[in-house]
């Protein structure tokens, strides 16, 4: 029988960096990932494949990095673990022996129970390579596209579909505005505001009641009655844990329908299996609380911490911080951590610094966006609990400067101090520098 | 007698953001900026007048910063401080009452004693907005630029000269490499390289020993004897701390000659005087020892400790860790803390960890940028001591991630958790992020 030191199931962002996080901490090992797609898709290139891509080939993730970390992979599926005999039973027959299992079966997309919704051209979210490209062709030759759900997913669904074709695009959200679950309002309309220019329209505080059409799609009806043109559908309403193997082998799962692990990512069922990514129970950095943010970089960070744990336990999860940053008509949107409104829902009192700057100095160098950074601290601490930028493309790496801060506990006297490097073609003037000037003004307020 | 409560000498970064943030933290309290520049220079946009920015007018820090922050500006030259009386005499003979004092008198350009270096069109960096002016005419009309010192404003200086008309950059550099005081070896042969492509034409391991001419500079002649035509020469070889005024008053200076100041940035000598910027001697935050790196970054976050802890002692300063950025031929390179190899001559045994990815992702985005991010740790304690990129812009910030994890002492394990967001558009993917997979392949080394 085939066997190996540590069994991967699933070849993902989770499950790859497991079995390469394993290899490096424990050279002697041998690692086996075991999933069913041919190629991968690199889950959050996905929008990316209907505009700036333009093609499900150029958004995967290179079999190189297992390779070169001497990590063997087999293309099947896993019928069952057999957690008694330490084996799982693949689709051709074969059963395959470990000392160690990683569960990174990540996550299913949730689809709408919509009447309707079961038409042709509905799309979810699958990270399937077959289906995106049935769903590319479809898109490509829509003439009338509707996005249920204004999360990121959504809005940047809306942002790319139109690049490569003309075609009307409207974003359907039931909330007030689209990105609200991770932003701030004032970053949600902002936001928002650059859709129209984009010729994306929305439709916020409305539902989908119902999917028109026959065999296909043809339309929507929304709540208010109204009736809008589709020729395609995408549901991005976000994804579910992926646990159908995992019940089967009896892992306990927790309130987020998620596998439950401990601090350590090892299952609180098997102390021979760990689990990590979306099929995993989170909790959150703030509260301890489960948590039901799926995100490829907590994905990652949990796959790490498995790969450490496996034969010793090295390190500790400490939780889910939640960084998020997507691009909208070329602008940058990003947060971390808890946003003022979800502080306050915490029970935090808060204290909010808010700095706007361009992000590259003197102001009239060309090409400087003006880049806002708004931070949340805890009153009686000082310490910040979030943040959130809009502005230019470094808002990406700015916001992870956010995290660092958040991760250390940092209390808006300790931000203000903090040592940046600044240069004029790259970031903001010494002077201006946001995070810092943003949090001088919170420790102002206090 | 006009009087403030706090009264500020210099009104370049130090002197700005010193006055800004007393004013944030002590809401009361009158502040006065005195100096003598009409308007001020970016002190770090001053190569990029040259190029980019193509006028000294566009590289001015804006007054307004100090207007909207109920700051007021003096326009003149301060001749004395009067310890014991507590006034400061202005050049137009009135006399000015403090109760508490900031020294931000900043730092004069180096001027090396070579025979010919009072010659016309010898420039050092200085900041003076006149003196750049009549040096941006004279090298807007050069044919031939020779750059004594191969630093981060020397390799500026021959990157922007070049931007908006032909003729021959030569930089001269006394060190085996350009960069190399702040960059380990294998980043600044990268830099270098890319020098050629942009005409500019490097002489390491040379020295200017004449400078040739009459009346004006006509070229140079190097240490192994060849000689360089040259219409003008700039001396970018670094800057001494401005002391005269404080060492008229009596204010003791340190190794590095600059005013010696506690842990709180005030004068040892006296309790009513607080120095920041380049006239303040700085320690570094690795050994505690005298530093003279210079910075402007450096020079607010002193500032903004300074403006803290004017009447409440609040604020302590942690040392400098110094991070570097800049542009070569529109790449980036950035540097944070110690390098490896200062890092070996302070003593450390070291393990490195080294990760390269494209800024973006997947690797087929268009303008994907190859980034290289190493870090240096301490093996025995795994501490972070300093890092380096190169690569797409977004390294401008991705240092600052960096610096922000030498600030709280992180190990290779923990930085191999940090949970950043990661975006295709934005960053490396969460797989391939190279702060976290340098420091797991550090771990891995140790």
């Amino acid at each position: 029988m085939k066997s190996a030191d540590v069994v991967v199931i699933g070849g993902s962002a989770a499950g790859a960096v497991a079995a390469v996080s394993c290899r490096r901490r424990y050279e002697g090992k041998s690692v086996l990932v075991i999933r069913k797609e041919g190629q991968v898709q690199v889950p959050c290139g996905i929008p990316y494949i209907f505009g700036t891509l333009g093609s499900v080939e150029k958004n995967v993730i290179p079999d190189a990095l297992l390779q070169n970390n001497g990590v063997e992979i087999v293309k099947e599926e896993v019928l069952e673990v057999n957690r008694e005999k330490k084996t799982v039973l693949l689709s051709g027959g074969e059963s395959v022996g470990y000392d160690k299992l990683v569960m990174a079966t990540g996550s299913l997309p949730i689809t709408v129970p919509i009447p309707g919704a079961d038409k042709e051209n509905v799309f979810a979210i699958n990270k399937d390579a077959n289906y995106l490209k049935s769903m590319l062709g479809e898109i490509n030759v829509a003439q009338d596209i509707v996005i249920i759900g204004g999360g990121f997913i959504g809005v940047e669904f809306a942002d790319e579909c139109r690049k490569n074709h003309a075609c009307n695009v409207t974003i359907v959200e039931i909330l007030p505005h689209c990105l609200q679950m991770a932003m701030d309002e004032e970053f949600c309309i902002e936001a928002e505001s650059l859709l129209p220019e984009l010729g994306v329209k929305v439709c916020c505080n409305q539902r989908v009641e119902t999917i028109l059409g026959d065999r296909k799609v043809t339309g929507v009806r929304l709540s208010d009655g109204r009736e809008l043109k589709a020729d395609v559908v995408i549901m991005g309403v976000g994804a579910i844990p992926n646990i159908a193997m995992a019940a089967k082998a009896g892992l306990q799962t927790g309130k987020t329908k998620a596998i439950m692990v401990d601090r350590y990512m090892r299952t609180v069922t098997d102390q021979d299996i760990f689990a990590c990514g979306d099929c995993a129970e989170k909790v959150s950095f703030f509260s301890g609380s489960p948590s039901a943010v799926m995100l490829a970089s907590v994905a990652t960070a949990e796959a790490r911490t498995v790969g450490a744990n496996l034969f010793v336990t090295r390190q500790q999860n400490g939780g889910e911080i939640g960084v998020f940053s997507t691009m909208v008509g070329g602008r940058a949107f990003a947060c971390a951590g808890l946003t003022e409104k979800a502080a306050r829902q915490e029970g935090y009192d808060v204290v909010v610094g808010e700095a706007v700057a361009t992000d590259t100095h003197p102001g009239g160098m060309p090409g400087a966006v003006s880049t806002k950074v708004k931070l949340v601290f805890s009153r009686g601490t000082g310490i910040l609990l979030g943040g959130g930028i809009s502005g230019g493309k470094s808002a990406g790496e700015m916001i992870n400067v956010v995290s660092a801060c958040i991760q250390h506990k940092m209390t808006f006297d300790e931000v203000a101090l903090f040592q940046m490097g600044t240069h004029p073609a790259l970031t903001a003037s010494p002077i201006a520098y946001q995070i810092v000037n943003a949090a001088e003004l919170a420790a102002k307020a206090a």
